[in-house]
């Protein structure tokens, strides 16, 4: 008997692994993926069939466990770091989020590199690399996030001894949320006031030993703990620390940026250039697209299968059939998860895109071109609120598409939002974040009125004096990709007119933009709805270039554009408002506007299990009841509860706790009354 | 030094305690909230300051023994039944969700009075009231959710012995979430299809005892087990539960609706009214309603409070302020959190009027007036959907609001947030729902054509035929709380309009819902918006009577009127579109209304903090350390994480799974290196 997956995959033309090599951009970046997981999976270790039963002690240790496997493996299979860096990435895409140890790899060995000389890097790369130092970045405290000027640590220098005195004034400078500090590192980079002769020189970084190499006890004056359990992210220890008049060699302030001589003078280093430092929390911002993208394609893939398997209810359009209909059959079904299926595509493929612009901006910055480093900020700032934003919402939209299994861990569902739900507030909130792209937007506005040029990838604001659209569209004017183009830009470009023209009255830009806070929120999404759009189409583009090329079937390019044209049409039915306010869609249009969309989900409903399957997510990499490959669903849920540890348990709870004491109650009340 | 939260309470005139007796009806009732919540609190069972670090089996532990000692409680303080089923409320306030006796008190005591027989209900009562019998109420499959008519389970007639045989003949056919099924229930109302001498008569209820009433262990042939963590809930034991051939008296069969004759004949029971079976999954919708407004306002007390404490950043328009801005000054949180704030305003004022709407519709239902039964389907199905999801979205964004420490259980709005998810999928899928209210209006409005006549509650459907509002409004008429019944009145006439249209070209009331069931959830939802409107302005206007009777001073009324224009005004922006479209506002108009909306928040900033004390949630039932009445956050944060038991370990994982194997694999590998 054939299961109901494969007679969903038996609908669509398309090969699932040729869409694989589009999104990962080639075949043997596919390959090699899954050669990587392949070297995890055959150790018994990153077996996780238990995951969702562990208590948060327990998943510390099974994600430190793997981390040091995983390297161990890289060690023993000589994989370049490149590769290791790539085995890690897999660990964190089956493990939910990544485990502290991706903390020291990627941010500390980023801030050694980033904040400290060269001498000083030499001093402590080789520990760090032996793992001997495990590495933590302490910049937020307990009453200071994303204000760094507000941080209240002290690194007082002490003439007499050449050291400085790290010192936690106040409750509300007590470093808190730092991730790998709680447990695993015994290093830190703490950001600290800077004191020197009673004057206060701003925050800067400090190389604190936290504990023991050996032993790895907590040094003297520093005191360390788990800040407690949150939503997600419980691979990770995040914690809190303070320092009680700790003192450090002078040679471990980080002294790429300013020096602090023996004599306790201060002496600013004018060779580093600051965009460099700003140019790695935009590297890291752009990170997150991807694992955006990768996150909503897993919750897409986890339900669209379910959806595929789950039978419920009966055609009313065959009032005599006796069959079930597939949940994939119903239009609300539909009209929830293909457009996020759509958006897992369009933040996809930016993602690569992304990752080559990101490449090219370091390169010429390398070279001392910093042209477009306005451009790599808006983008950064924007995508990064808007796709995590569309991920987190996505997922939940998802998880709700299940029904109540989706309410359960095992579903894979809840884990994989409650890990992501941290990027929006991580590295820049994204109401604050907004602030910075609207900010770079009325920069390059303010060059294009002056200089009259426009970095390439924003020639289209060289519209903004120019009338809007004003004729209503056909329907078939409405499935044109040109069309998205054109009205994506109108709606941003109408938003950034509106701005500029509040700023006219403003004091200052800062004071204007915090006065206008919500319409740089949305001028930042309208931005980058059209980055978004944009680069989809043009994925489009080269996608039939591929296809001309024999190097993709001639199957692949029609649903491509498919999911295009959904995505951009459902995002714009979303925010309806903004476009019609902005002249380029009128209320008229409407309903061709759902006409088409609802066509757009029929057309794309027998291709939805070949779609998510073209992720190339193993089971294993799933981790859910509900998403397994083979759809057995039932199967595979009931074989997880077994896994739970009330179901070893045999305490009687209820009868001890409560049949048993209201029953003793109530005798005694009766008893009472009896004697009465 | 006063504190912040000090100085918040000083910008408002309006009284807290007032606000109180209007969200809670009277005087008397919010003191008898307070009173029922002392008894508890007092017993140091209640604390519950170690809540966010139990492990699930002791939150279910724990759950059980506060509903045990409750009951206790009520007991011995000889409260009525009325109050004994409040103070389970005010636990339930407090311990995030219902305890499994919950659904013993709740759905249990009703299903056996709704679908067993006067002689039934005599003998188990009793049972059920001195907890000698717990039940639960078993209808969900593992296979099967919302579609009754796809059940499994069967109950076959054995007429040599007068007894059904239970039996699940499948893995889907397996009992899969029943709340109390896992550990807490000891007989079950079990949904199964009734197969007299082969005939399948379709499902039916049963009295199903699961468990030896003095041992507690499963009776023969039933397995019991509990279906895995969720994402909330975690009081309850949700659980599984298969019949291999379990044989129980014929007379166990729910015999209200049908009996079985000794012979086995099936005899329907043409004296009970169907729409009584119905009624109490409608009472039961209706409740959701004021759950959700306690979670949505607990949520903004919870952010608005801290966010009243939390300083972060610099006021740009005074450039030479050294002192952080409270976020509460900030647009973007304002805007943010002010309009879930009037949300939950007006949905507890909608609360309030639909028990009371509840109410007077049983009192007609008992005598035989079955006109209203209609309108009650679709309110509470339309509010059940619509006000679950701006909690669940609200909530959702509150969390956001606080940064970093709102991702920490200790916050509160993570529980807070799990335990209302659920709602969403509860009690009626809500895109399933949708359906149904769409339904119903479809039915009162072919009632219309065809007499003329229409239910009091939706005389504005006779407006459908008349021309929209063409003429622009002004800024002041924008704030006329006649042009937000206007509006929305005239939004939802579109969408219904709309859908009438549509059913004209489809072979069947079912096929046409089906076919478009989108436009059902938008028709719902427009509904709903707009009965929530409605009683917000009416609720504006008894206060109105309030302050004239001198029953509440003049200063609440004018905080009011603004929390419910800002309602209006957002609840329009959101969804712009659907308004421009049905031709009641024009794009142009857009600029007014957000101009309008940001003067509501500047307007309502001063009285935030007291707005949200009006709703009176103690510091013990928020149980957040950012939602604290004193504003001391951080010192709470502090203290909570004390509670963590990995802050009790010293078992140096990191030490020993991952820094020593890593050195030891280096050395060896150093070592063979040497050798060689």
């Amino acid at each position: 008997m054939s299961s109901p997956l494969d007679i969903e995959r038996r609908k669509s033309r398309v090969s699932s692994r040729e869409l694989a090599y589009v999104l990962h951009q080639s075949k043997s970046n596919v390959e090699k993926l899954e050669r990587l997981e392949q070297l995890l999976v055959q150790d018994p270790l990153f077996n996780h069939e238990k995951m969702y039963y562990l208590t948060r002690g327990e998943q510390y240790k099974r994600a430190t466990q793997m981390a040091g496997r995983a390297e161990i493996i890289a060690h023993r299979n000589n994989l370049s770091e490149e590769d290791t860096a790539l085995l890690h990435v897999v660990l964190q895409g089956f493990t939910g989020c990544p485990s502290s140890t991706a903390l020291h790899t990627g941010m500390f060995f980023k801030n050694l590199g980033l904040l400290f000389t060269d001498e000083q890097q030499a001093k402590w790369m080789q520990m760090a690399k032996q793992w001997r130092m495990v590495g933590c970045y302490a910049q937020t405290e307990l009453g200071h996030g994303s204000n760094v000027r507000g941080l209240e640590t002290t690194a007082t220098y002490i003439p007499a001894t050449d050291e400085f005195e790290i010192h936690s004034p106040t409750l509300t400078s007590m470093k808190w949320w730092p991730g790998a500090l709680a447990r695993t590192a015994n290093f830190g980079v703490v950001y600290a006031r800077l004191l020197l002769g009673g004057k206060d020189y701003g925050v800067h970084n400090f190389m604190v030993q936290l504990r023991d190499l050996e032993t790895h006890d907590a040094m003297a004056g520093v005191t360390l703990g788990d800040i407690g359990p949150k939503i997600g992210f419980n691979n990770v220890d995040n914690g809190y620390c303070t320092f009680d008049h700790v003192r450090i060699p002078r040679e471990q302030m980080g002294m790429r940026v300013a020096t602090v001589t023996r004599e306790g003078t201060y002496v600013k280093n004018s060779e580093v250039p600051q965009e460099v430092l700003y140019f790695t929390m935009l590297q890291t911002r752009m990170t997150y697209i991807r694992s955006s993208g990768l996150a909503l394609a897993k919750a897409c893939t986890i339900t669209i299968r379910y959806s595929g398997v789950r039978q419920q209810g009966y055609d009313a359009n065959k009032p005599d059939s006796k069959e079930e209909l597939s949940v994939l059959d119903y239009q609300t079904q539909q009209y929830r998860l293909f457009p996020l299926l759509a958006a897992a595509y369009a933040i996809t493929l930016t993602g690569n895109q992304v990752d080559e612009f990101s490449l090219q901006l370091a390169d010429q910055i390398k070279h001392g071109d910093l042209s477009m480093l306005v451009v790599g900020h808006a983008m950064s700032c924007g995508l990064k609120v808007l796709t995590s934003e569309i991920a987190c919402s996505g997922i939940e939209t998802c998880r709700r598409a299940c029904g109540g299994h989706g309410y359960l861990l095992s579903s894979g569902l809840p884990v994989l939002l409650g890990d992501i739900l941290q990027m929006v507030t991580a590295e820049g909130e994204n109401f604050v974040l907004c602030q910075q792209t609207a900010r770079a937007l009325l920069k390059v506005h303010g060059q294009f009125q002056s200089s009259g040029s426009l970095p390439s990838a924003m020639q289209f604001i060289a519209n903004i004096g120019k009338p809007s659209h004003v004729q209503p569209r056909n329907k078939g004017q409405w499935l044109e990709l040109e069309t998205y183009i054109d009205v994506f830009q109108q709606r941003f470009l109408h938003s950034l007119r509106g701005l500029v023209n509040k700023m006219s009255s403003e004091p200052s830009i800062a004071a204007g933009i915090q006065n206008n806070s919500m319409h740089c929120y949305k001028l930042s999404n309208a931005y980058t709805n059209l980055v978004l759009v944009n680069n989809f189409v043009k994925a489009v583009r080269s996608a039939s270039a591929l296809t001309k090329e024999r190097l993709a079937s001639n199957d692949i390019l029609p649903v491509l554009q498919q999911l295009c044209q959904l995505f951009a049409l459902t995002q714009l039915e979303a925010t309806a408002g903004e476009f019609m306010e902005s002249g380029c869609v009128f209320p008229s249009e409407m309903p061709i506007i759902r006409a088409n969309i609802e066509e757009l989900l029929t057309l794309i409903r027998p291709h939805a299990v070949t779609l998510v399957d073209g992720f190339n997510f193993s089971d294993h990499t799933l981790n859910s009841t509900l998403g397994r490959y083979d759809g057995n669903v039932y199967e595979a849920l009931y074989e997880s509860a077994q896994h739970d540890p009330l179901n070893h348990s045999s305490d009687k709870v209820a009868l001890h706790e409560l049949l048993r004491p209201i029953r003793d109650e109530i005798a005694r009340e009766t008893g009472a009354k009896a004697r009465l």
